[in-house]
C-alpha cells in the first residue's frame, strides 16, 4: 500500500502513469476542469481533472475535496514548465481517503498565538515545510562535518546532578531517592572527559534554560552541538569554528536552493560567509562601540544590541576573543599574557542574528581550576570528577557550542526562534 | 599546536618523522629500552625509547611517565607487523605535558560500582573506547538509513504537557506558571503530525522512563529513534523495520571489525542478520511457548523470558505481530479481520537481547480513536491536537521505535545497558 512514487521523483516518470498519495493543498475550477494541488511532503504537483477524461463519479470526488483532505490519484505525468515543480498530472482516477473538516489555517493572515496553538497543523504550511527541511539539512551538515574529521559523537546525560553555569535558570526535578536533579544546560564538562578518552568528540542534543526571558532569541528547550578537542588552543578552536560555519552555510546554500527561495531569503549575505572571518579582541570591540557613540565600559559583557552594532561593521561572522574573565565561566583559561582576560571566543552572526557560537580554551591547570571554583563559590565536591580530568593526564584543550535554532533562524532569515524547531517551548508555552 | 598526525593515520607516514600527542596507556622497560604504549583516542602505538638514540634527559622523562600521563613524542614511523596497530615509533624526542597522579583504574579487576563512579575515567579504557566508537557508528548508520530514503528529521519536544503511555513512570517538573510538565517517553505522537506534513519523518533523541526497575535492560534515560510514515500499513512497517536492522548490523560488521575484535565479540550470529526475518503472529508465539512447556495464557503480554524462549527458535531477529489489543497502547489500530488484536509488531533480537523494536499501524479513524481514549480513561482534552490529525486529512500510517542502547548492547555483546551510553542514568544513580 505504501507509495511507490513521490512528487520529488516525477521527473523520472514523464509520459508514464503513476499513483500519488497525499493531501489537497489548494484547488480551483474552470468549467470542465479542476486543478488540484496535491502535496505529499516531498513536493507539490498540479493534478488536472478534465471532465471528458474521467467518470462522473471521479469528477464529483474532485469537487468534494476540501483543503487538507487526503486522496490517492492516478494520472499521466506531463512536463509543464509553468506549473509548480515543473510537472503536471493528467488525472485518470481519484480516490478520496478522508474528507477534512473545515481546516483552521486558511490563506488569510493568522495571529502567531493561533498558529502556535495549531503547531501540529501549521507544520504542513509551505513555509514551515521549507524551514523544517532546512533544519534537517543543517543537522546533517553538522554531523557530516565532525564525522568526516575524525570526531566521535559523545552523548552527554540530560539528567544531571548539578549545574554547569549557576542554578537560577535550571529546570529541577525529583530523582527517586537521590534528591533533586536538573536538566542539562550544556554537555561541555562531560564532553571534556570524552576528549581525554577519544581525542576529538562532539555532543549534539537538547539543552534547557529556565530563563524568564521572552525575547525572540530565547527558547527554554533548544538543541546545541558542542565539539571538544584535546590539544587544541584558542587559535585552533577559532580555526575550527570558522571552517564549521562556512561548511554549514555553503552546504545549505548549495543543496537547499528551492527551500530558501520558498522562504524568499535573500542569500547575498550568506554567500559571503567564507573564511577567513575577522577576528577582533574584546578590547577592539569596545573601541568600535565607542567610535559608534555607544557608552560602554571595558569589563561589561556585550549585550545583544552591542553585538548587532559590532556585527554591522563586517560582511561576515565576526569572532570576538579574549573577554574580561569576570564575565565568563569559571572553567575558561586565563590568557597567560594578560590574566585579566579569558581565552574565550564568541562568534557573532551578521544581519543582527547575534551570538551563534560561544567557546573557549579550558583551564587545564589543577590548582588554577580549584582556585576558580572557590572564587565562584561553587561546591567543590560536585566538581571532583571534573577536577580528575586535570589530575590524570591533563592536556590543553578547547571547544565551543553552537545553538542549532539560532543557526536555523539566521540561515532561514526568521524573526523568531519559535519557527526553527517543530514544537517550541517558551516561558509561557509548553503545548501542544 | 593541534596534532597534525593521529595514530590511525600512521600508515601514511612510514619512514617519516611525526609528532604524536596523547596519554601513556602502558609501559615496560628492558635495560636500555623503554616501550611506551601511547593512546591518542584514534589508536594505540608502541613508542620505543632507546638510550643510545636520545639524551639522558629524554630517557629520564620516559622513566617518569605514569599511567595516563600526557606527553608529546617525536619519532620515526616503522612498520612492525607484531606491534599493536602494525606500526612502531622510534623515539627522537619526548616532552612531558602532565604527570598523572596514581591512576585509580589499573589492569586489575574492579567492581562495577567503582567503575561507574569513575565513569569519566573509565571511558578511556580500551573496551569502553571500542563500545563508544561502535555506538557512534550505529547512530550514523541510523541517520544515513533514513536520510538516504527521503525521511525528514523531526525533533519532538522533550518537555511535554502530558503522558503518552500512562503517568506512573514519568519524570515530573514545574514549568513556570503553567503547572506540571513531564519528560517525554516517546516522540511518536508528535512524529505523527510530522508525517502528515512531510510524508516520512523520524525522531531521534533522548527519552525517559522513571521506572523503578533495576534490571540490566533498563535505563531511566535512553535514546530512541522513531520513524513514522504516512500511507504505510503494518506490512510496510515490518518491511522497513527488517531492512533497517539489516542495514545497521551489516554496516557495523563491515566497518567496525577492529572494535568488535577488541570486544571479543563472536559475530557468527550477527552475520546471519539478513532479510527476510521470520514473521509470526502473537498467537503462533503462544503456540511455541506452549510447545516448550511454558504455562502461558493467550491475552497476557510477553515477558522478557518468554521473548528469550521464542527468540531461541530462530537464527535471526523474529517479528511478532498482532498482539491482543488489551496489552497494547490506545493509539494502535485494530485488525479489521480480528478486532481482538492490534496491528502491532515487536522485533525480538537473538541471543537473549529481547525487544529492540516496538511498532504499529496507528488508528486513523477519528471515532475509533475517540472511543479508545475514553476506554483508557485518558483526558480527551490533552489529545485534541492529536485527534486533529484524524479530523484534517487522516491517512493510514505506521511507525516504530528502536532503542539505541539495546541495539548497542546487542551488537557489542554487553551484559548490561549501562556500558552502552557515556553516562548511564539508573534508578540508584545520576552521577557523575
Amino acid at each position: 500500500m505504501r507509495p511507490t512514487v513521490y512528487i520529488k521523483d516525477l521527473s523520472q516518470h514523464v509520459g508514464k502513469e503513476v499513483i500519488l498519495k497525499g493531501w489537497l493543498y489548494n484547488k480551483r475550477s474552470s468549467g470542465k476542469l479542476k486543478f488540484l494541488i496535491l502535496r505529499d511532503g516531498t513536493g507539490y504537483v498540479q493534478c488536472v481533472v478534465f471532465k471528458g477524461n474521467v467518470s462522473e463519479e471521479i469528477f464529483e470526488s474532485a469537487e468534494k475535496l476540501t483543503q487538507e483532505s487526503s486522496f490517492e490519484v492516478k494520472g499521466k505525468v506531463r512536463e509543464e514548465k509553468r506549473a509548480v515543480g515543473g510537472f503536471e498530472l493528467d488525472v485518470i482516477d481519484l480516490k478520496i481517503i478522508s474528507i477534512a473538516h473545515e481546516y483552521p489555517i486558511t490563506p488569510k493572515e493568522h495571529g502567531i498565538e493561533f498558529l502556535i496553538d495549531n503547531r501540529h497543523l501549521w507544520v504542513r504550511s509551505k513555509k514551515q515545510v521549507a524551514i523544517l527541511k532546512i533544519r534537517h539539512r543543517i543537522i546533517k551538515a553538522i554531523r557530516d562535518f565532525f564525522d568526516q574529521r575524525g570526531f566521535v559523537l559523545f552523548d552527554p546525560p540530560i539528567i544531571t546532578p548539578n549545574a554547569c553555569e549557576g542554578t537560577s535558570t535550571l529546570f529541577e526535578m525529583d530523582y527517586f531517592d537521590l534528591g533533586k536533579a536538573y536538566l542539562t544546560q550544556s554537555g561541555q564538562l562531560y564532553a571534556e572527559s570524552g576528549a581525554m578518552a577519544l581525542g576529538k568528540v562532539y555532543t549534539f542534543g537538547p539543552t534547557f534554560r529556565a530563563e524568564k526571558s521572552k525575547t525572540r532569541r530565547h527558547l527554554t528547550e533548544f538543541w546545541m552541538v558542542e565539539p571538544e578537542m584535546a590539544f587544541y588552543n584558542l587559535d585552533d578552536d577559532m580555526d575550527l569554528a570558522e571552517e564549521f560555519i562556512e561548511y554549514i552555510i555553503q552546504t545549505v546554500l548549495k543543496e537547499m536552493k528551492e527551500e530558501l527561495k520558498e522562504l524568499e531569503r535573500d542569500t547575498t549575505n550568506l554567500e559571503k560567509v567564507v573564511r577567513p572571518f575577522p577576528r577582533i579582541s574584546y578590547s577592539e570591540a569596545v573601541e568600535i562601540l565607542k567610535r559608534k557613540g555607544v557608552d560602554f565600559q571595558w569589563g561589561n559583557d556585550l549585550g545583544g544590541t552591542d553585538e548587532t552594532f559590532i556585527g554591522e561593521e563586517f560582511d561576515r561572522p565576526v569572532m570576538i576573543h579574549r573577554y574580561p574573565a569576570e564575565v565568563k565561566a569559571f572553567y575558561m583559561k586565563r590568557d597567560p599574557e594578560n590574566p585579566k582576560v579569558a581565552l574565550a571566543v564568541d562568534v557573532i552572526a551578521p544581519e543582527g542574528y547575534g551570538e551563534i557560537i560561544g567557546g573557549s580554551q579550558r583551564e587545564d591547570d589543577l590548582d588554577a581550576l580549584l582556585f576558580r571554583i572557590k572564587e565562584h563559590n561553587l561546591p567543590q565536591s560536585f566538581f571532583e570528577w571534573y577536577l580528575d580530568l586535570r589530575r590524570y593526564g591533563s592536556v590543553p584543550h578547547a571547544g565551543f557550542g553552537l545553538g542549532l535554532e539560532r543557526t536555523v533562524s539566521w540561515i532561514c532569515g526568521l524573526d523568531h526562534l519559535r519557527e526553527a524547531i517543530p514544537f517550541p517551548r517558551m516561558i509561557y508555552r509548553n503545548t501542544p
